[in-house]
């Protein structure tokens, strides 16, 4: 199965969340809108969203294109992706707690994006840079320490060990979890800093996944976009201000 | 199965798109945190939420226990849901089709909260008032259409005719367009009115499932809890400005 990857090429953003398990697993993908190929880029891209007529459009990207399959929403994909990657647990209880997980992670995810963009994603951060810094006091004060406390305590708990965030090997959860803690030293270092020894298990899991010969390979190549101010996680030194 | 709903029993909130489909399908659920039998209430939503030493504990209501399965994040207890009250499509193509649109309602309902709520959600409103009024003539003006658009287009462009969502039956997902299209009805009047005529099949889609005759029974009766200032669609005036 080749697998096509509809996101927006300039950035990580949400298509980073399904490029790192599509990585791990060697899969056969192709990053439609990174391709200069003809038929492909972004105006691809485009045509599969503006395919206004046709039944089951997607919203926005990402977008998976898997044979006839078009799927949207990023926890979606991964709920799709992951068992035939190899990278979900077995059970339906199982694959139930990893999609709970994502979308906490989403939650997560979602309040670090809206640090620069409290107001409206239409706006450019300058225009909004005072709602971004009252916004980012409390994110940095408040949520970063609610959900990192959160997920540390579910490595914790995990009745497997703490190496995994669900049972005992490697799954696309972990994967985000890798992903949400990179952008968050690149978006808020000073911040993450002053908490990385309230969660020992967390950095612990982010170097595990960083050193998977398959995750180090793709973090080296060119297919791994560099952390830009044009993501989901931007570095402003004024929102990353640890009380 | 007796399923037992944990959610805050004084809105409708998040809980409200895990209540319609119980109600719906008629089955037999205890809206716990709404009982005051003794072991039940508030204290045990909190006793479920505090138990940080358990696997799998879920970040934040709603929460839904079904026998031995605990499941949280609405949309996540809907996939569980859904095909066990015959409220979801047969196929897997299908389930995730659903899945796809229910996770996108959820965007648009987070965005809907966030107008009242942009900087913190520790904050009152009356604090955080003047960036409220900026996120919302945005929401208004851009969002707004650009959902209600989408969601318009996905019924229009259903094979099997305009009625529901998906396919030719009613799904979980046409529970909660309905329950989005009365929220948005209660906190921007003036602004679905103006919106009205250009969405069709949604006013029709949210008039055919208030008059399901479970559905009817339910809102007329006392566990529908009446739209007020602390759930997610909450009415300011100054905030339902239409452009």
């Amino acid at each position: 199965m080749r697998y096509e990857l509809y996101y927006w090429p300039s950035i990580q953003g949400r298509g980073e969340f399904i490029r790192l398990p599509l990585e791990e697993a060697g899969a056969d993908y192709v990053d439609v809108a990174r391709m200069r190929r003809r038929g492909m880029g972004v105006p691809a891209m485009m045509r599969l969203l503006e395919s206004a007529r046709s039944a089951r459009a997607p919203f926005a990207p990402p977008i998976l294109k898997a044979g006839d399959a078009l799927i949207a929403q990023t926890a979606n994909i991964l709920l799709f992706l992951g068992p035939r990657l190899g990278l979900a647990p077995e059970d339906e209880a199982g694959r139930l707690w990893a999609h709970q997980l994502q979308l906490t992670i989403a939650d997560f995810v979602g309040e670090a994006h809206d640090t620069h963009h409290p107001i409206a994603g239409s706006l450019y951060y300058e225009e909004q840079k005072a709602e971004a810094i009252r916004y980012a006091a409390h994110f940095t004060a408040e949520r970063m320490p609610k959900f990192l406390g959160y997920f540390e305590r579910v490595l914790k708990n995990n009745p497997e060990g703490g190496r995994w965030m669900i049972g005992k090997t490697l799954t696309y959860v972990d994967l985000s979890m890798f992903q949400t803690i990179a952008g968050l030293r690149y978006a808020f270092p000073r911040t993450m800093r002053s908490m990385q020894s309230a969660h020992p298990l967390l950095v612990a899991l982010h170097k595990r996944v960083a050193k998977r010969p398959r995750i180090a390979a793709y973090l080296e190549s060119r297919r791994r976009i560099p952390f830009n101010q044009q993501g989901i996680f931007r570095h402003y030194p004024e929102l990353d201000q640890p009380g």
